[in-house]
């Protein structure tokens, strides 16, 4: 991995990488912000994954997470939400399929099957490289994210129950195989046999067994995607329910879908980490 | 005025208008955020000035200012950096000369002086427009901002001493009579007579006896455009020790222009100036 940037902010460091995914078969970027106490020691890490249309800098500029990271001493990992490039597939007249749109799984479909395995990237190499690498404690996770993301972070938990010591979301897609998001990306992802999107939907990951500690989910009441019920928390929190699934889904009057909502809430949800964390 | 976006953020709300205005003689666009206490009554306004590029949006996003806004109970102003439109002047291909530059000047050359009007908007259109149609306080103002908008800041409260309780500036443009911007700028807007400069440079101002109570700037120590002579807070700092101007000047190592500097110390900043406004 290569460094290619470096800003200083609240005391520690936001950098910036390249690397050549294995995973991923294309060079991918990401950004870390290391706190001031990775100068003298490994601090655990807390993965974020974004949107729809994201890429690793969105969440770095805009939700305000560095402060917190820095109070509570944890690194931050900003991975990118596909594989990017020339040589990659897209659709480019498609905001959400393709490239900004890798839905945190291991596609198995033509022309995305060669690429797109953001699954395994984001659960095991990114980890694995940033430990080897960086002044990151081996295996000492937490994951959390916003929309597309916030669907990556609860199936990454789930599938994994002992690699996250936490998990949260903000605003996730919770049950994409009923959503006109979730249903394109794994349509042209996995193909039409839906048995096989219910590894990556974490609403049936619950109905069918999948468990962690404890879920923290943030959702903006006044959230247009929720309106259209392309996020479905209700269903998820229904299999939560049926299947003992420990869930504190809070609904915040008149928030909407951006970044000020996460903005807003991502301090209480970088200090519910940092307790699992440094448990 | 029109309100044309709402959007909550940490309890209040973060709003955006145009207006048809009269100092730029054109639709000119601006962002307000009201914190909670300004539902239950009229609060003060700290306004911020954005650099060179910005619009009313770039702070607002990726400043973090208003969680601290709220905090205090203080209303963030955020204006345009120029008119704006397919019928004002600009210059295509220059990042700091017309839409996005205006420099917080009042331009007296043509083809410019028509509507880049912009010290007449930030220091009196605006606030009067604000304090006839919200809930804000009448002459309870202070002013910040960032580079060019720094500058924006330090002329408007020297200038008009009486019309802010307090001044602070990040990386601000010091002595633009001295830098290749604000020689650009001002050659364009004010024309080849350096006296007319001295009217809107700061350096300039106190060393011609303008005073104000007290000036707080955050300098990255590390900033690419501090290096190459375009800020020039060393110029200030010697006026200001020569004219028995109270500034405090901080150069925080390792920092760079960005808004990852600005996210760093601007709760300071909110501090500094809820404490004037309150007082």
């Amino acid at each position: 991995m290569k460094q290619i940037e470096s800003i200083k902010e609240s005391g520690g460091y936001l950098n910036r990488y390249e690397h050549e995914s294995s995973s991923c078969h294309c060079k991918m970027t990401f950004s870390v912000y290391l706190p001031p106490r990775a100068t003298t020691g490994k601090v655990p890490a807390l993965y974020w994954l974004s949107g729809l249309t994201c890429t690793d800098d969105n969440a770095r500029t805009k939700a305000g997470m560095q402060r917190y990271a820095a109070e509570h001493g944890i690194a931050l990992i900003f991975p990118d939400t596909s594989p990017r490039g020339d040589d990659v597939p897209d659709e480019v007249d498609r905001y959400d399929l393709g490239q900004g749109a890798g839905f945190y799984v291991n596609a198995t479909r033509s022309p995305w099957n060669k690429q797109f395995h953001m699954y395994d990237y984001v659960t095991q190499e990114l980890p694995e490289l940033l430990e080897a690498n960086l002044p990151i404690l081996a295996n000492v996770r937490a994951i959390s994210g916003h929309s597309m993301g916030g669907h990556g972070a609860l199936i990454c938990a789930l599938k994994n129950p002992d690699s996250y010591r936490s998990v949260s979301a903000f605003s996730p897609i919770c049950h994409p195989t009923e959503s006109a998001w979730g249903k394109g990306c794994f349509t042209a992802y996995l193909g039409d046999d839906i048995q096989t999107w219910q590894e990556y939907d974490a609403t049936e990951l619950v109905r069918n067994g999948a468990k962690v500690k404890d879920i923290l989910i943030e959702q903006g009441g006044a959230d247009e995607f929720y309106d259209e019920g392309q996020l479905l928390p209700e269903d998820f929190q229904a299999a939560c329910d049926s299947n003992g699934q420990a869930l504190t889904l809070r609904v915040q009057d008149g928030y909407d879908h951006s970044y000020h909502f996460i903005a807003t809430y991502v301090g209480e949800h970088i200090a519910y980490h940092a307790a699992a964390l440094k448990a």
